[in-house]
Formats: C-alpha cells, sequence, structure tokens
C-alpha cells in the first residue's frame, strides 16, 4: 500500500520523486483532478453550468481530505470514488453538487486517476533513468581501454574492457527507458464509459464529453474504453517489470565487481554510507543492493497485474481491485530503483589496476582462444584447438604457465614465431569488436 | 509498503486488527522491543547492568520516533536498525548506550521484529478465520437439508444442498486456519547470530544471551540462526497464499451465487452497503469482492519471498531485503481478507426458495445420472446409460421434459415401475453421503 | 519442458500450429539452422569453403539425432549446444568439422534458435488471435442490436448488446494480435557475439560475419549483443502474457455466459464434445475452459523471465537458462489458447431470446439510471435521483414493479408524461455509444 | 508439459528418478492404477464381480497406448480421463467395462493419480535431498576447523570456518528433506467424491468404497472430497518450492565460491564436465547452475498452483486444469535439483589454502570487531569503538596494516598488551558458537 508519509523502508522502497508521485495523497489528487476536468468537460460540453466547475474547482484540493474516513468508506463500496463523492457533496454548493461525477462510473475515475498518477510519475522516472544512462556512458568513454577480465558463468572466460561492460549498462539503460517513455505517450489512456462502458446517462453527448475530458487530463483518448479490456495496465506493469530487471542487471554487476575478492569498482558517497559500526572495513555496495531489493519484488507484481486480466463482462468483481496496489507499488519500486541506480553510476570509483591485476591471474589462459584463433592460418583450426589444448594441460600439470609453454613448443613457434606468440597473449590485441560497440552505444544515445 | 495510518485504500486492504498489526509504527515497536528484549537478556547474563535495560525501557516507545526520518537512514544503510540505534543512542544515558545491541547484528534484529510482527498479526488472524468458520458451521447446519443444483465447469451437474456447500466452506477455512496456528508455533523463531552466526562478540555467552532473549521475546530459539536459510518465511509466506486462496475459493462461491441471474445468497449489511447510486437495484457482494482483491495478490506475493531464498553466504545482497514488503503484505492481506469473510459469512443471506428453483431449471435432466444408478440393477450399467441418453436425447429434441419421456418408456417402467421412476427424479433422494460429510466437517469443528 | 510429441494434456496446451512450432524437434531444428546459417555467412566472408556449408547442410536435419543422448549432454556442459556440435563433428567431414560454429559461442546459438522459433511460431499465433477476432467482428456485426444486460461485479448494470461485448472481445483481440506481431518484426533479433560479446575470435571480421548471419536468418541485427541484456526475452514473454490474458477475458465472459443460469451463449462442436457420459445434459464450454486453463498459467511463466534478468556479467549462471523452459511454454500456452478461442468463437452459439429474458429478470430496475437521466432536465439531477431511488425502494417494498410505482407516481408523470415513462423504460433507448463503439472497432478492424 | 522421452534439455531440468517419474507415461500409467485400484475396491465392496479386476488388470500398462491419440482427447473433453476410457472399453470384456470407473468422476482419477505420481517421486527426491545433506555433513565434519571470511552483501565480514558453512547447508538441506517428507505422509491424499462430492451413485456404498480404494492406492482417505480445497496442491506446490529455495540457497553459495577470484571450491567430475573448448581453463560449475536454473522456476510455478484455489463450486472451470503442468514441473524440477545438488556435493573440492588467503585480503582490518571485543572490558564499548575506528581509518591513510597501527597504539597496548592485540587478530580465536553450532547440526542429523 502506498505511504502518504515515508514510511520504515522508505528510503529502500519509496526513494525520489517518482516514488513519491505514488504515495495516497497523489492518488488522491488525481481522483479530485478527474472530477474536476469531468466537470470542466460538462461546462465546456454546456452540460454543466461554469459555476459548478469554479466551485469544484475551489475545493479540489487532496490535503484537505481525511485518507483515513475514505480508506474506511473503500471497504464499504469496493473503491474509494463513492466515499469521495460523499465528501465533496458535503462541501459543495448546490450547482456543482447536482452535476458532480454525470455520466461517469466509479472504475472510470479510479482508473483515469491511475493512469494520471503513472503519467506524472513515469516523468521523473524516465528522467532518472537517463541520468543513470548518462553516467553510464560516461564509465564508457573514460574507460574504454581499461582491461578486465570478461567472466560468463562468473568464471573468467576472455578480455574484454570496462568501457564495453558500461556501454552495456548504457544500452539497456537506455533501451528501458525508451520503451518507458513509449508506454508514457502510447498505452496510457483515458478511461470513460460509464457503468457499462456506453455513456448512456450522456445520452448523444457521450463523445463530445469523452473529448473535451481527454483533453482537459492531457491523456489520449481510446477508441473504446477499456473497462476489462486490460492490456494497458497489462502493458504498463510489464514494462515497469523490465525496466526494474534493467536496472538489476546492472546493480547486480556492481555488487559482484564490488566483492571484497574482486574489489574492481566500489560505491562512492559519504563516509558512513553502506558502513558497519562494528566492521569499519566494509563498504557495502548499498545503493546496487537497494535496486536488487526493488527489483525483486518486481516480477511478484507483474504476475498480479496479469493474473488479472480475465476481468468479468462490463467490470471485474476483485479482479480489476487486484490491479491497483501492484501498480502503483511497481511505480514506486521503479521509481527507487532508478534513483538509486543513477546515484551509484554517477559515484561509482572503479579500480583499473585491479581490473588489469584479475585479468592476469589466471595467467596467460585467458588467452587461450586467442592463440587459437592466431594459430589457426597456420595450422587449420582443429590443429591449433589442438595444440593449445594440449599446452593448457600441460601448463596445469608443471604448473609453469600457459605463455612458458608456448614459448617452449615448436609447433607453435614455427607457425607464429616467438613475436606471434607474444602478441597472441597481450589482451588488448584481442578485443574484437569492443571499439565498436562501445561507439555504436555512445552513438545511440547521441541519435534522437 | 505498510502505513501508519489507513491510505486509500484501507478498508479492503488493510482491514481488521491483523492487518493494523503489520503497520509501520507496529514494525517499529517490534524492533524497539527486540533491542529491549536484548538488552534485558544481557542483563540477566549480567553482561549488563540493570539500569541499561531500565534506560532503554524508558524510552523503548515507536510512537516517539520518526518514522520519515528512520525510513530515509534505512537508504543509507539498507536496513532500519543503524537508524533507529543512531536515534536510541541520541536519546540514552551512557551505561544503555555503550550496551545498546550488543552481539546482534541489524539482521537478528530485524528478523526477529518481523517474527514478532508476525506472531501478533497471527493470532486475531486465526481468530478471524475461526469467525468465518464458524459461521460456515451455522450455515452447514441450518441449511443441511436445502436443495440446491451441484455445479461442474459452471455447468449444473447433480443436486446437493447448501448444507454440504457450507460444510466444504468450513472445512477449507478450518484447514487453513489450522496449517496457519501451526505455523504460528512452530515456524516463527528468533533470529540471533552476530555479524556471521556465531555470535564472536558474546565470547563464551552467546547460547546464553540467545536463550534469554528467546524467552523474553516469546519466540522458540532455533538450533542455528537461519540468516540465509529462508525456510521459515517461505512457510509462513506460503501459508498465508493458501489462506488466501482458501478465503477466495469461499468469496468465490458468494460472487457466482449472488449473480443476479443465480441471487441464492446475498451478503447482508447496512443498506448502501454494496449500493450504486445510480442503479438502486444493485447489492454488489463487496465482502467476497474484497476478499478476491487480497487473494488475487497473493501468488505474486508468495513468489517475490520464495525468490529471494538463495541468499548470498552469511547475508543476501538485496534478495533478503525484498522479502520485507511482500511478508507484510502478505499478513495484511490475509487478514483483510479474513475479516472480510467473517463479517459476510456472517451476515449471508440464503435464498433457499431460488436454490430450490434453479435446481429445476433444467427439468428431470439434472437427475440422469440418478435414473442410470436407479436402473442399472434391472438392466445391467451399459444398458441403463444407454437407455437414459436416448431419453435425454428424445427430451431435448421433443421439448417434453426427461421425465415425460420416462414415464411414457416401457423399458423404464419395466424396471422401475412407475413410483420407481418418481423416486429416482426426487433430488432429495439422489445426495448419497451428503449428511454424513457434513456430519464429519462439524464434528471435527468439534473436536479439539 | 517441450514435448516432441503429443503428451497426455496436448490437447489443452499444446494445441494448434503455434504449439507444435515450439516441440524439442522444432527446437533442435533451429540450432541446426543456426549453425548451417553460420556456417553459410563465414562461406559469404569467405572465412570457409563453400563446402562446408554443403557438407553441413547436408546433416543438418533434426530428425537424424537422438533427444535423449543430446539432453543428457546438457546436463553436463549447461547447454545442449556442445553436445549438438560434438554430434555433428562426429558426422562431418574435417572441412566443414573444422569451421563448424566457428566465432560462436553456445549461447549465440540457443539464443538465435529461441528467437527463431519464437519468429516461426508467432506467425500461426498472430494468425490464430486474427481467426479470433474475425469471429468476435461477425459476432458484433450481427448482434448490434441484440439486448442483453450490462453486468458489473457479477450484477446486473444497465442494457448492452451483445454486439458491444463482441465488440469489446474484437478490440481486445485486436489489439493483443497487434501488439504481438510488433514483437515478432521488432524485439526479436540474432544473437551474436562469441565467448564475451567482442567477436573477438573473427579478428577483424566480426562485425561483417554479423551482418551476413542475420540475413540468412532472417533476423534483425541488434547494435550490442544482448547475452545479459534480457529485455527482449522480457518483452516477449510478456507481451505473450498479455496475449493469453486477452484470450482469458474473453473466455472468462464465455463460461460465464453459458453457465446453466444464464444460458446465453453457449460452444457447439460435434456431440460429445464437453458431453458427460453420466450427464448428458450437460455442454461444457470446453474451449473456453481450455483458454482459461492455458491463460492461468502465463503470470508465473511471465515472472519468471522478468525474475532472470538480472544476469551476471557476460553470461548469467542459472538465470539465463531459467528463461529457456517458461518461454517455450508461454508460446506454447498462447498458441494453444488462440487456437481454442478461434474455435469456440467461430462456433458460438448465442441465445438472443434468452438475453433479452435476462434483461427484464430484475424488471424495470434495469433502468433506474435511464429513468434518473429522463427526468433531470424538468427537476434536476437531484431530485430525479431522489425520485427514483424512492420508486425503486417502494418497488421492493410493494413488489409490485418499478415500472408500475412509476406509472403511479405524479411527479414522473408530470415531468414525463405517461409516454415518457415508457420511452425511459425501455432498454433499446438506453444504450448511449453502443452503435458508434460497434462501428469503431469494426472500422479499425478495416483500416491497415 | 511432461515429456516420455527425455527432451532437449532434459539433462538440466528433468534429471534423476524424481523427474523421470513424473513423465507423460509415468502420469498415464498412474491414472491406470487408480482405474484398476477403484475397480478393485468395487469387487472387495461386491459392487462388481472378481473378473472385472482382472480383466481390468490385464490391459492396465501404460505402454500400450498411444499418447498422441489420447493427448488429443484432453482437448475435446477436458481431462485425458474420458479419452482413456473410451480406450479401456475398446479394450474390455462387458463385465469389466460395464463396471468400469463406477462412482467417479474424471477429477477423482486425475487428482489422485496426481497425488499417487507425487507420491512416487517424492521418494526418490526425498533420498536425493539426503544424499545432498549428507555430503555436506561430510564437509561440516572434515572442515571444521578451516577458516575462511564469513561474507555479508558479499562483503568480507569476520571469520568462519568452512564447516560452519556447510552445517548451514546441511540444516537447510535437511529441514527442507523433512518439510517435504511430511508433506508425502500428510498432505497426499485420495480424491473420491463422484460428480459433485457425494458418491451419490455409489448408492450407501461410498464410504465403504472410498476406504477400499484409498488401501488398494496407499493414500490416505480425507474425511471429505476435495475438489474445490485446494490446500493439498498449494501445500504440496509451496513445499516444493522451498526445497527448491534450498536447494539454491547452497548452489549460489558454490557457484560464488567458485568464481575465478575466489576460486575456494571446484566442482569435481569428469575430464570436459562444465569445460569450454575455446577456454580450456574454464571449470563451469555446472551442477550448481543446473539447481540455480531449475530453482529459478520455482516461485512463478507456485504462484500459478495458488492463482488457482479460487474454484468455482464443485469444479472449477480452468482453474483446476491449470494446476496439472505446473506441478508436474515443480516435481520435475525439484528432483533435478536434488539429484544435481547431492552429486555437485559429494565431488566438491575445497581449497583451504585458497580460503585462509581470502581471510587475510583485506589484512587484519577483517578482525575490527575481534578487537572492540576484545577492548571493550579495559576501556568500555564506545572507547573501544572508538579506538579502532580511528585505527581502521588511519590504516587505510597510511596503507600500513591495522595491525601495524595497533601494534603501535599505546591504548591498544595498555589496555591488551603485544600478546593481547595479537589474540585478538588470530581469526581461529573469533568464531564464536562455530563449533557448538556445527555439533548441533551434526546432531540433530543423527537423531531420529
Amino acid at each position: 500500500m502506498t505511504t502518504e508519509t515515508g514510511g520504515l523502508f522508505s528510503g529502500l522502497f519509496a526513494r525520489g520523486p517518482a516514488a513519491a508521485a505514488t504515495a495516497d495523497r497523489a492518488v488522491l489528487q488525481a481522483l479530485l483532478d478527474v472530477e474536476l476536468a469531468l466537470m470542466r468537460a460538462l461546462v465546456i460540453c454546456r452540460l454543466a453550468p461554469a459555476e459548478a466547475a469554479e466551485e469544484l474547482g475551489a475545493i479540489a484540493d487532496a490535503s484537505a481530505f481525511d485518507l483515513v474516513e475514505l480508506g474506511c468508506e473503500t471497504g464499504t463500496q469496493g473503491t474509494p470514488v463513492p466515499g469521495l463523492l460523499a465528501a465533496l457533496r458535503a462541501r459543495l454548493p448546490e450547482t456543482a453538487r447536482a452535476h458532480l461525477h454525470m455520466g461517469a462510473t466509479s472504475q472510470d475515475v479510479l482508473d483515469s486517476a491511475l493512469m494520471l498518477v503513472s503519467y506524472r510519475a513515469l516523468e521523473p522516472l524516465v528522467a532518472d533513468l537517463d541520468r543513470a544512462a548518462a553516467a553510464a556512458a560516461a564509465l564508457a568513454e573514460r574507460h574504454r581501454d581499461t582491461l578486465m577480465p570478461g567472466r560468463t558463468l562468473l568464471q573468467q572466460a576472455l578480455p574484454v574492457t570496462f568501457g564495453l561492460k558500461a556501454a552495456g549498462w548504457l544500452a539497456i539503460l537506455e533501451d528501458a527507458g525508451h520503451e518507458l517513455a513509449q508506454v508514457r505517450e502510447q498505452t496510457l489512456a483515458l478511461q470513460f464509459g460509464g457503468a457499462v462502458g456506453t455513456l448512456a446517462a450522456l445520452g448523444d453527448h457521450g463523445a463530445e464529453v469523452g473529448q473535451a475530458l481527454a483533453i482537459e487530463l492531457g491523456l489520449p483518448l481510446p477508441p473504446l474504453p477499456w473497462h476489462t479490456n486490460r492490456l494497458r495496465p497489462a502493458r504498463l506493469a510489464g514494462t515497469l517489470g523490465a525496466v526494474l530487471g534493467a536496472a538489476a542487471k546492472v546493480a547486480r554487476d556492481i555488487v559482484l565487481l564490488a566483492q571484497t575478492e574482486v574489489a574492481e569498482v566500489a560505491e562512492g558517497g559519504s563516509a558512513g554510507r553502506g558502513g558497519s559500526s562494528a566492521m569499519p572495513h566494509k563498504r557495502n555496495p548499498v545503493g546496487a543492493i537497494a535496486v536488487l531489493a526493488c527489483a525483486g519484488q518486481a516480477p511478484g507484481l507483474v504476475a498480479t497485474v496479469l493474473g488479472a486480466m480475465a476481468q468479468e463482462h462490463e467490470r471485474g468483481a476483485g479482479s480489476w481491485q487486484s490491479e491497483w496496489e501492484p501498480l502503483l507499488a511497481l511505480l514506486r519500486l521503479a521509481g527507487s530503483a532508478a534513483a538509486a541506480l543513477a546515484e551509484t553510476l554517477t559515484g561509482l570509483r572503479v579500480d583499473a589496476v585491479k581490473m588489469r591485476a584479475d585479468l592476469e591471474l589466471a595467467g596467460a589462459a585467458i588467452m587461450s582462444e586467442s592463440l587459437v584463433t592466431a594459430l589457426t592460418p597456420a595450422l587449420g583450426r582443429s590443429a591449433a584447438q589442438e595444440l593449445v589444448r594440449g599446452a593448457a594441460a600441460e601448463a596445469e600439470r608443471s604448473g609453469c604457465g600457459l605463455d612458458a609453454v608456448l614459448f617452449d613448443s615448436e609447433p607453435a613457434l614455427a607457425a607464429l614465431g616467438a613475436d606471434g606468440v607474444r602478441r597472441a597473449l597481450e589482451p588488448e590485441r584481442y578485443l574484437g569488436m569492443a571499439q565498436t560497440l562501445i561507439d555504436r552505444a555512445l552513438t545511440r544515445r547521441g541519435a534522437p
């Protein structure tokens, strides 16, 4: 459930502006904004007098309502809207009271309000993702030549550069942000259909009021109401889940690189951050851990929204209602993760010396594929693989290093010469498309 | 995220005493209770002077702390404990300050506090499940002979009684409550291991302090710390998920029985409850819908807790943290569902006349199996099935009712006589073990 | 796990051509297709002789390999690729053997193969969704004036037409199909990066070979490899989940409308389909139930794919591998659901008489909102609501029908005249935008 | 979907005897076993002649049926049972044919068969968990004094022993196995209620036949049928999910310890296992990765089973059917994970030298808490913490090691003497309850 004020875990799970935009008070304000926009639309369509909108506008301020009381009424009515309408009616003069909520059903108001909350929260969320991407881009540029081990299945495999890794972070964060921006513009939409989707209570004016309402709220008008067509919430939830997964991929790398034994990166930040009073040597990567803690909750929440799609007839009996908390939680958690990740990447400390040292940890073994590639023109691929496999085995048995074994190997020397062997053992010569890929990632970002 | 006060949806999702016991303020109080219990345990073991416990006891009141500030610190440190300790130290005299939190790690305090919150929330939760079960028992007894159609795949199948259906509700609610009570007694446990589970900071006193702490808190002392052995949270979450699923089964039946076209039950309650201003004829089953809305969120939350089990080494980096919100949400939602269901079942209005009418909706067709059973001794099962299948087809073709066809059927009359056919068509004669099963469900409840 | 042949539940869960395209044998063929396409790309780039591709082409037939043996090797190596390569090498002449798999890593081959399987399965899947949409469109057109009750929270609310309901089905199926077609064209992509994403083993030829390979396979070449950037699988899974949710919405409506007490629609099909030998009167909506049974599995599977996104460094250790089964299962289940739904909608039997009868079930009460709307011009909205609420209460108390009460009501007659009251009670006059919305849904379909 | 033969990924996801017990053919055999047991129960209760059971027994062999054909029929009827009955009837003489399936409904047979499959699969599953636990116990005993760093949030924290870590593995595996064994004995049960749970077709013989059937099948007879009371499947699924989570915790540790930079453990096994032809230095921890890949799928599958609990009236319309695949998948994946983990733990290679070296990686910093503890008696806890924090800062600034700083610190020397400082820096002296906890874990195992 969203909170009005920061809860006990808010620094982890309700961090940054996107999260704040999902608090109970913000949802209430959105409900009021929808009712007011509807009243204005009625005025525009000459179905209500202008004063009705003025009267409602004068009191449509969320801070003046009692959340506890409204929350209680939600239990009696099944949505917060009837309770809110009662509270509004109690405060409104007759004109506004008579036209309040005309033509709409509770679901119109709540669905539209949640779309509005999403629209508002996604702006800072996309911005925070972009801040994180910008920090990744800077790392990609700065460390394009910083050698480090590439790791598959958590085993060192071949050399990469830290710039390439950061370019991968850039790519996933940018792709995720782009998808989310698209959802903001294309998926969010007005809900307006009246009790069963026909807007019958507005007679011939349904289409006209809908159009005016959409303009008032700044939300697109969909061709049909979507009371029980839940592709929009599903797409929103799925994309937020993917955004959290993208952030988690970056955070996972950071947590692994920050391990005491790896220590290739560390989170920055003030003294005390991520520290431990009893263990002053610790520098916990709390930012990355916060991202993982947010993201770990996403798959289940997305599943809930997807699981609610089979809604009954013209309004769901329980399924629709089960969407509200998970959607708000996904916005809150994605916002928190984006804020934490932007901060973490911006302050990330990179230890290029340790990266290089780790690359040499396994001696020349990490260059095996490079050697095979180098030997292939002369020996053919099969023989080249055979030679290197044999040399690696010999190196492991003797303990004297793959490089030493190769400099002693007649067929290797015959094929490549000592210089050729040496070159094949240099990690900076075995980076393939790394620079091209970094450039691509950076260029894409520059592109519109 | 849990709330201190009722949020906008609290009537649906934070209803009743169990939900209240999971609010932020209650979690904070549990954190304080654990720190205080630890101090008392240190005093008992003569590792701290008695005044330290007194000093701490004097200020260990959750209402005196600022949740916003504490929540903020959670982001810096990764758990709310260091921030709380700092706030406590700022208020404590030197003696208590020097002994505060001695031997413990943040996870000890937070895990134990969440166990304490669970222990406290489960008591009213089990009680509300029992209230719901009691209401189901009353319905089972009262309606043990109230005939209604049994329905499979939402098609009428054979007659049952509403008492049998209510006995099924009783059974599932009681089984669920029993499982939850077991979890409360057997699964919840103290967490106490210090930074890496060895309690090294307590020297030789670890076991002794642990024992005293367990007694203070009223939580069992487990053989080993379970910092990264998450079977306890998994079991708790899984059982809460099953409880919500059990409540949802009952609620699903009620929502279906309350459909306008079925109208065999209706929720009671004051005027206005579940009503619609625009559609005064509606009587929405809001209690059952609330249960479904809570339960719809459970599977995803359970999945999150299970997905967090692969925790790294001696403390999880993100996975542990992702458990907190879902565990509290599950307690809150199960509490809400139990409260709503107890209320709904207690006030349920049953329309026995409509039940009987629905039973006769398909004419005698619902008695087909009964006819086969009756004809089998005389004709053999295959011929009996053949006869009834033919008669049913004839009834459908002619539109004159299966009973009419059978009273015209020579082989049927030969086998059973007109009286026998009539008896085979009486639903009250084709209820098999219904009474026995109702008795079993009621007796089980009586049993200890 | 996918099956080679139909399993015991295949009629429910592995139905139709999309499901068949995900069987083990089809995945194996896709693996072979990727290896062959790579060899051809190497030939095109002059890194392998033409005969290598010919030799490989001659044996790249999935039916010639032993799935049991390959499956076994998957356990030893962590992916099926090394085992497949070994089996290929054992059959290939030296030339092809030496160039087999050059430059690629196992994940390149398996990811690309799964994309290929998806690309192949999505074509019939989109076609089956379109068949279902076409059937819904026909129903929308044919029944645009067929009156029935609109239902919210499973209570009758206001009149709609069955054509409007079918237009809603059309809209959701078309939107879902459109989203899936987009994913097919934009999200699926080649995977090709070599061991750590640099294609180092191809020296300067990485980009060129990648381009040729993409063309060979008909899959887009992405800017960067996406070994641990899992937005593509996440988007694919999320969209399949939404497609299943969309199908389930339609199926849920059908199951509810097919209830014995509602009986407004029935599934068609041959005798025996959905029947019960013991209960010949039953006509189970097995097609819709099959859809629900498939869709019920989707949220959890999507959650798994999202939960696997935080993949380590350059290749995930367990997370990547956990994607394979759920992705294939989602394709299979979505394919099954689309096939079942197309069949169900095509054969759906609609009982317009029962729909009309159900509309009159609650007497005139369902027209309450219509009466308020009609009375508002004369009385003002508040007074109109008051009058109708009072009349409804009187009708319920006296049991003589809202229409009778109104024809006795002086203020109502004064406001509307008897004719006006009569008109306000006619459901066909209170359908608001229904025709417009049906037209919109049908027109959209006509549009490109 | 389960497979008859090993699929392409079977080495990872259908490994070991428990997985084999869930194949399609095994499910079919269980269906036949239930029908045969029912016939025998009818014979025992004198409702069928003995020859009926003999006739059925002669053909109740799964290998003689065509899975493709049966699977197809599942789509027409909604369960595989009617198709199987038709196939049986086609082969049976009249006597057996007339009594086949008497009193039962399809769900009785399928639910009971899935319980039987579970019962059969859980035996080897529990045994494999026990093999894994035994291997962990051996490691705990052998390495009870092998020092290594304890790690929290993936940062070195305080010393532990590898024996303690292995004792934690032992504890979680044993607890999980124990829970699963309990489920096998207490949760699995016969399903037998007939079409709507009343066993009406058996007249007065329902209870008696049920009892005989339960004995025949070796499954407990529950007090009521549980057609739509799904606590049993929920508990089974939840426990399997927890078992997979438990296995994943151990596997996570192994994968992390096997990282190239940590290299404290390695998986054993034959040459080639987990190797890479291009990178001969790699030793991928494929066993642990297999466990993680299985476990990653569990939370979503458990969510599906929980999400299916709200089943309608006397038989679920889609929800029940959506349980079948996930339940079988959970059994299969848990079986695979247990088999892989047992193998991995049995062959695990432990590098005690590297563990010790890693412990010294951060110099004396890892002993900070030990120093505080040692200094507290002399200085008080606050001053002790202050001193060590200052020394740690000084050590970081000067780069000369915490030990050197302390041996230069007058207050430290005054408080402890040089020997005392030295002792406080010895990791083997700061293990707290480690030995006790190892003993507890080993003793528990010995206990019945």
